[in-house]
């Protein structure tokens, strides 16, 4: 059995989505497994991880327009203001997405979909740079 | 250590939740695991996973009708079109449930709780066959 | 490799978000990981699992605020009522955030950022025993 672990630092300029799959892949590349599992984490609250298509781009955007929907700035009822009108919505998008993913690596490759892409979905409008955490165990 | 893996192939007809808790415990059974982690992938963006309750066949009806108002087809803001009403819906319905499952196995049993089943939740309405990835690593 | 698991027993009382951080690091220490990958899983459907912010409590009463409206109770197209006007919601909202949680390990530690907090995200009313099965399989 053997493990590798990366942390990807990716910058982040406002909100949407931010594909990460090469970065992913490289880095399975470098542990050069068999078959083991792959696994994402995203060390923080107001940003998350997603799978979606990556053929069209207005995937994305209707993505990024439904969850401005979803989860607009604003809402009355919301105390957690300080850090901004994009704070708490972001908190709530990241509740809503995943924090974590894993894959399955088989023959030296993760069993992505043909149409899938791995993504940071950045909640906050400032530009961040985020930290991915990716951990390999398998043979 | 060992590992197994699997890719269930499952045939879907409409929008609604599938369950795949036989053929995953079936898994299992094969791998012969004592303690692990079973793993289980999606691989497409317009369906996903689910652990829901396998009681009561009306939740699962309920979360269906839920959903549709939640994400329903026909939104004026969206752009993907293309490929049908029911498809950036289902992209969307997928961000916000899951694309990977981890579950714990001890005493060669998933810790599967008594009420719990695990569903393929398809997002799309026309018929589609489905692959899920099924992994496990331990001893 | 080496592997642990242990079940947490939590008790709630009542909707809301209740940190687990201190038992699972604690199921960390009893583990003495170095490299690795944390597991954790719910195993209700009525509950689920975030990691949120763990500095602003206001955090939590606004992701308890914002789903009280995405989920409310008295939905009328909902049928599954027999367990009372909270189950159904507590379904959905399980359905719309986590079952399973995978948290890398690295020197001993699990890589949770600075504001992280694990939390169970309770939907249901009245008080509950859950159990949260940990697992850690690493070296």
């Amino acid at each position: 059995m053997k493990q590798a672990l990366k942390t990807l630092s990716v910058p982040t300029r406002g909100k949407g989505l931010y594909e990460l799959t090469k970065d992913v892949l490289a880095f399975l590349v470098g542990a050069d497994p068999r078959q083991g599992l792959l696994t994402l984490y995203c060390r923080h609250t107001s940003c998350s991880l997603l799978v979606q298509e990556n053929a069209d781009p207005d995937v994305r955007r209707d993505l990024d327009a439904y969850f401005d929907r979803l989860v607009p700035e604003g809402m009355d009822f919301i105390i957690h203001t300080l850090e901004g009108p994009d704070d708490m919505p972001a908190h709530i998008r990241a509740a809503l997405t995943q924090t974590s993913l894993s894959i399955p690596v088989t023959d030296g490759r993760a069993v992505l979909g043909t149409w899938q892409g791995i993504y940071l979905f950045e909640h906050r409008t400032r530009p961040h740079r985020r930290e991915i955490v990716l951990h390999y165990i398998g043979d």
